[in-house]
């Protein structure tokens, strides 16, 4: 975005010059001006867990800076259709974005290490990476070169595995399968014989109930329940392998991240990561409620991957996820540290969260 | 708090007439006041992810505030010794505290769920309780009775089952021991023949030391390393039971909360969320690097509990957790908000992350 597209979208620049004048032991410029922010997000408006999270990012930016920064929510469609938000935020369209950063691996591969890795980390281990593993600050280099400041807001947890019409007893039932499945999970299907398609959450149901897919992943009970997935679509497997703890993201064009005080700019980062947790939160407290639905009063056939499929699927990942660090220099700096923070996460978390979850079941 | 007390210390009471005086147009009363809060801890000053989390969460307080509130850190025993953080927020002597809602189980046995459970939530379970499971809102109608408000600020994760300078082959090996192990885990020590004892963390080593004590668990590898307690036990047990996933909390007296305009109530409570995340973050990457210095460098004995004693105290964990419900109203609702939100919690994790986590070591 140009500076002066900016002066006109918020108004900042008249506002700034009008204060200036009031002198001395008043607000300075930056403190008085009010700031019109337009959040683009890649959800269906108010859609459970993303688009409501999106809501509540903006509620808190509002509340928090008492109105001085205004921010307006548009869900996927509004102002931009749902993949055009990263580009709407790089040139100023909408000062903000909400939305996950596989999206965009056809701007950037390494893009993809900030949203999800199939066999890769925890949304607990996600945020261990970026807050104290150099997770943000990577991401960071990555949006710098379009426009962005990136901020984590939101985590699904570890997702559901997908919704089928066909058992799937071993690695040739996914031969030929056309699913929805964003991202690196997206290529671990294409080398198992697949084809991945890249779909936003609002086409799923028609393309599936069409034929235009045979099979379609999106998050887990809590959200699938409200698309209905259920509905035309008979097994439901688990885990998640391909999003073990899904980042979703906000983005913030970075002029107008930086025309803002450094109190305003502390309430935007620090909204988003209040919401990154309330997110997780909220997918840990109602995704098994949704779940006893689907399964109970709609007969879902809930299926666990057997064994062999996951070891088979587990290898094909790290082939994949390996070959994204080939691809350019910024890449292979984001896999190298993803890759150490994960071998170090799971000795952690073996003796940790999965010896204690054990042990709470003995 | 009086609240003439309250006016005095924080000398809201003269700038809010003053501002009354300059008329429309400009900030409102309590839009101008500048707020002196005092925070006291029950961790030494700036000790690594609990100390210096009470620092954050000071500072983010001051940066979004644009030092409308400024925060100013005590150490335990600086202001008030740790064990009196409690008393010392109730009665007004500081605005704000943080510590872990178990030390204060002789005002509340209700608290203790707030803290950590023996085999119960972890971090992010308990997360999903306080701010989608009802909990955060049984919470503050605890603490209201103390005139503080409560907000969740911190998680340690699962932490470590403690150290002992002798081997733990059965249950009999707790019986006559004498372990600094505070809350609900210390009374499943008792109800094992042991003797729990509750100190705050800069007495561990000292006391271990000296005989005072025979064993003692504190948090984790990373904090555990800082205290130096590998100098004076030689083996280190896991998982902790005890204390799955302990939330460490902020409190704020109720009169200096009121007393804050919206805005800066918002901006309070969402830096104890963000810090919330952040702390877990923190432990999370650090944990797995402090437990190889411990192993690799201090040859310490890690040790797992074996499976007979893990399925015992789980038992007498049921027993004990179950009896405080029988102690007064309040904890009978706490326990059975937390009890089926546990349930729920189980059932969802053993498909999503318990799953998920052991497809990654196929």
């Amino acid at each position: 975005m140009k500076r002066r597209d900016f002066l006109k979208s918020t108004g900042a620049g008249s506002l700034a010059a009008g204060s200036l004048l009031t002198g001395i032991g008043t607000a300075s410029a930056k403190e008085k001006t009010k700031f019109k922010w337009k959040m683009v997000t890649t959800w269906p408006k108010n859609f459970p867990g993303l688009g409501t999270g999106a809501n509540n990012l903006a509620e808190l930016i509002n509340q928090m800076s008492n109105g001085r920064i205004e921010v307006k929510v548009y869900g996927a469609g509004e102002l931009v259709p749902a993949l055009e938000v990263f580009d709407a935020v790089s040139r100023g369209t909408a000062q903000m974005g909400h939305g996950a950063a596989y999206y965009w691996k056809g701007k950037s591969e390494a893009a993809q290490f900030f949203s999800a890795v199939p066999f890769g980390l925890t949304g607990q281990e996600m945020n261990g990476w970026l807050y104290y593993g150099g997770g943000m600050a990577l991401w960071e280099e990555v949006y710098a070169q379009f426009n962005l400041v990136p901020a984590a807001a939101g985590n699904t947890g570890v997702q559901m595995g997908g919704w089928f019409n066909k058992e799937i007893n071993s690695l040739d039932d996914l031969e030929g399968l056309k699913m929805r499945i964003p991202g690196l999970g997206g290529e671990v299907l294409k080398r198992a014989g697949g084809t991945p398609v890249n779909l936003p959450g609002g086409e799923l149901y028609t393309s599936l109930q069409s034929g235009n897919i045979d099979a379609t992943e999106w998050v887990g009970p809590y959200n699938d329940l409200a698309f209905g997935l259920h509905k035309i679509a008979k097994y439901y497997y688990y885990p998640g392998w391909h999003e073990p703890g899904t980042t979703l993201e906000a983005m913030i064009n970075k002029e107008a991240f930086e025309e803002l005080p450094a109190d305003l700019q502390s309430i935007v980062l620090s909204a988003c990561k209040a919401v990154n947790l309330d997110m997780l939160s909220e997918y840990t407290a109602r995704n098994n409620t949704a779940l006893k639905t689907l399964v109970e009063k709609h007969n879902v056939d809930l299926r666990r991957y057997p064994d062999d499929v996951l070891k088979k699927l587990r290898n094909l990942s790290d082939e994949v996820v390996a070959e994204v660090a080939e691809k350019d220099k910024m890449s292979k700096k984001v896999y190298e540290s993803f890759k150490k923070f994960r071998d170090q996460a799971m000795e952690w978390h073996r003796i940790s969260e999965q010896t204690y979850m054990a042990a709470r079941e003995m």
